[in-house]
């Protein structure tokens, strides 16, 4: 499908660690970031402040809107997080709308997806003021975000000393299960898996996966200043090795990254096996959207960074943690002397996450989100807790009832 | 032709101005604007500093790579220059390759495309420091501008008084010159217009909506301050009517803008009558792409505005003015009191801007820039000076003798 084309077209997926853009122009004041890592910093010519942006844009990958958009903004996000930055200034969003969708298709998608993405920047504590649409053969949706900070709000990715830990924040895995989801349906792709997962399963890897995905790396990055966090990067088109690889290439000590654990979204592992090595998941190479924050943290810290990540509504932020609440983190390797590469030992232990339960409230059918019912049957209700409604009944029983 | 589909399917071709995006966030302190104009403004938390930034993309509608690269980048620019702003801190790059492409292709045109962007921006003062890249159906070509200014740097568009004047910067009818440039190779569309124009004055009419298009509003934006302008913005997509009239409904006062004048690359009206008033070009609907700055000015400052436009080299900026150097600038109307719209009189004058001179230093060919040609003849000599060359046999002279 053009989808699926769409996907395995991208050639940048993650926003400025395309080396399409060539060279650095020539260095100014003050830390200065280029081409490369998850976003640019620019000095700027007041007070020692620092201009940190970022853009992202790609083709849908999952079925709700909704959630796609969710998706893009978080995505969009996770590059200023990486760099330990909590607030956002200001982001743009970009659209390109299909041309192959009817009147009606446009009308019921497009405000979906967008508010998708406003939801999530709202979650971020920022907000879209701009933007540009356009029509395509097919949709995009992503956006650009931007700050402007002092320079203790953000820590460059080149501070990793040999002993440090490194923190994976989400799980791997989401390519193999959105592209699982897509293979219920096409019969010579199903039963080369159909074997070691159940079409329940996939459905519950998927929501798994769309959740992750929509989850910011916000709490991750506001713990990145409270745990001394020497470097981070996020986890996306190259996967995580490849992230580690280009995280690692920063670095102004002599080190490397060696990774021993691999924390993947239960069963996933198993498609991958089954399917001949798919997207080479157990190799660290396959894609992630939106995926969690890789942290080089000191050893001493690196399990109190994730047992905060977990505890229930971080007060990290002052604020309600939103859909982030609970997240788990994972210490997945170590950092040593070396000479700025990055590797995964000969056999990582793979860690099945398991998935969350999350209801409807109101079929109660497990991992079902029906936000686009929600919407039609909650008609005036506010986005907020349309957004407690669908995605955590947990947070939305809390909110609905002022615990 | 895909081309073509994807021009006429544009939503909003002009950065924020497009109305998908809705409502406005919470007002803070300091001025601040959101969807409707230019670019977004956006308080900071940092000492009186405001945030000010705007995206577009489009497909390409010039068939010259590097031509299309800068005039992307000095479409992006332009909603920065509408207020006022000079300086540009960073900007980012959005492509998508067009999976049509071969190899060959591919690696023909997309580094003339960026290096015409890059060279566009570096004579803006900026560079682009990251982007993203993707492959779709269409080439897609545009960029993010940011700037962090103080108050003084720029200038709100809603100051418009009863007296002031209009003032246009670039000549109108750059989708008439585009587009009769293509039909010059569809028989049918070409007879219509035949009889008012020869295929020789097309392609001149052609080149110099490229130059037009390629030509930074930075000059314009200087002297905005120099000469107290009240309100600008940037002709795009909705023409100049429809940008006069989304700058009338921001102004403060009660205020009409009446244009009587409409300065437009010659030829170009009488295509468009031969055609059944074409795009509404008489009407101030056709878009244009890059256009001109649409000012406000005090009456007795909008003289002296146009002549230091048009002085050959505008210290304005403290340096070279690029190929911006010796612009036209037009009187084309009037404010008076009146409830924030805009109209053009019944018989507007058409100013009939004639083509300018401008020689290729092999061929002496009129009006051809042969950019790629130039490249592969002058290998390793700088951009800066293959950019003279194409564009600019003055500049290429003065230039290349140091005079």
């Amino acid at each position: 499908s053009d989808r699926q084309a769409g996907q395995d077209g991208r050639t940048g997926e993650s926003g400025e660690e395309t080396s399409e853009f060539g060279q650095l122009g020539p260095v100014s004041h003050g830390p200065r970031l280029g081409i490369g890592m998850d976003s640019c910093v620019i000095p700027l010519r007041h007070g020692g402040l620092s201009l940190i942006q970022t853009t992202d844009f790609f083709y849908p990958l999952v079925e709700d809107p909704y959630m796609m958009g969710r998706i893009a903004c978080a995505n969009v996000l996770s590059d200023l997080y990486a760099m330990g930055i909590t607030e956002c200034d200001n982001m743009l969003m970009l659209l390109s709308i299909s041309q192959k969708m009817n009147d009606k298709e446009r009308e019921h998608v497009m405000p979906l997806m967008m508010r998708g993405f406003r939801d999530a920047a709202e979650e971020g504590g920022t907000s879209v003021t701009g933007g540009q649409t356009v029509m395509n053969p097919w949709i995009i949706v992503g956006g650009v975000a931007t700050v402007v900070c002092q320079p203790n709000d953000f820590i460059m990715p080149d501070g990793a000393i040999p002993g440090d830990v490194l923190v994976l924040t989400k799980p791997l895995g989401t390519q193999v299960a959105v592209n699982a989801h897509q293979w219920m349906d096409i019969p010579e792709k199903w039963n080369k898996i159909k074997l070691v997962i159940s079409k329940e399963e996939v459905e519950q890897a998927y929501q798994e996966a769309m959740l992750n995905m929509a989850t910011l790396n916000r709490t991750a990055a506001a713990l990145m200043h409270k745990f001394n966090a020497h470097a981070a990067t996020d986890v996306t088109g190259f996967g995580i090795l490849g992230h580690a690889q280009n995280l690692a290439k920063q670095q102004r000590n002599d080190v490397a990254f060696v990774i021993h654990n691999l924390p993947i979204i239960a069963k996933m592992a198993a498609i991958s096996k089954a399917g001949g090595n798919l997207f080479g998941l157990l190799q660290g190479t396959s894609s992630e959207t939106s995926g969690g924050l890789l942290i080089c943290l000191p050893r001493e810290q690196a399990a109190r960074f994730c047992a905060e990540m977990k505890a229930s509504r971080s007060s990290s932020l002052g604020q309600d943690g939103g859909i982030g609440d609970g997240q788990q983190a994972w210490i997945i390797g170590i950092v040593e002397k070396g000479n700025r590469c990055a590797r995964i030992i000969d056999k990582p232990r793979i860690i099945e996450v398991p998935y969350r339960v999350s209801a409807c409230v109101l079929c109660w059918s497990l991992a079902s989100f029906c936000h686009s019912c929600l919407s039609t049957l909650f008609v005036g209700w506010s986005g907020d807790l349309l957004n407690c409604l669908s995605l955590n009944i947990d947070g939305f029983l809390r909110h609905f009832f002022q615990l």
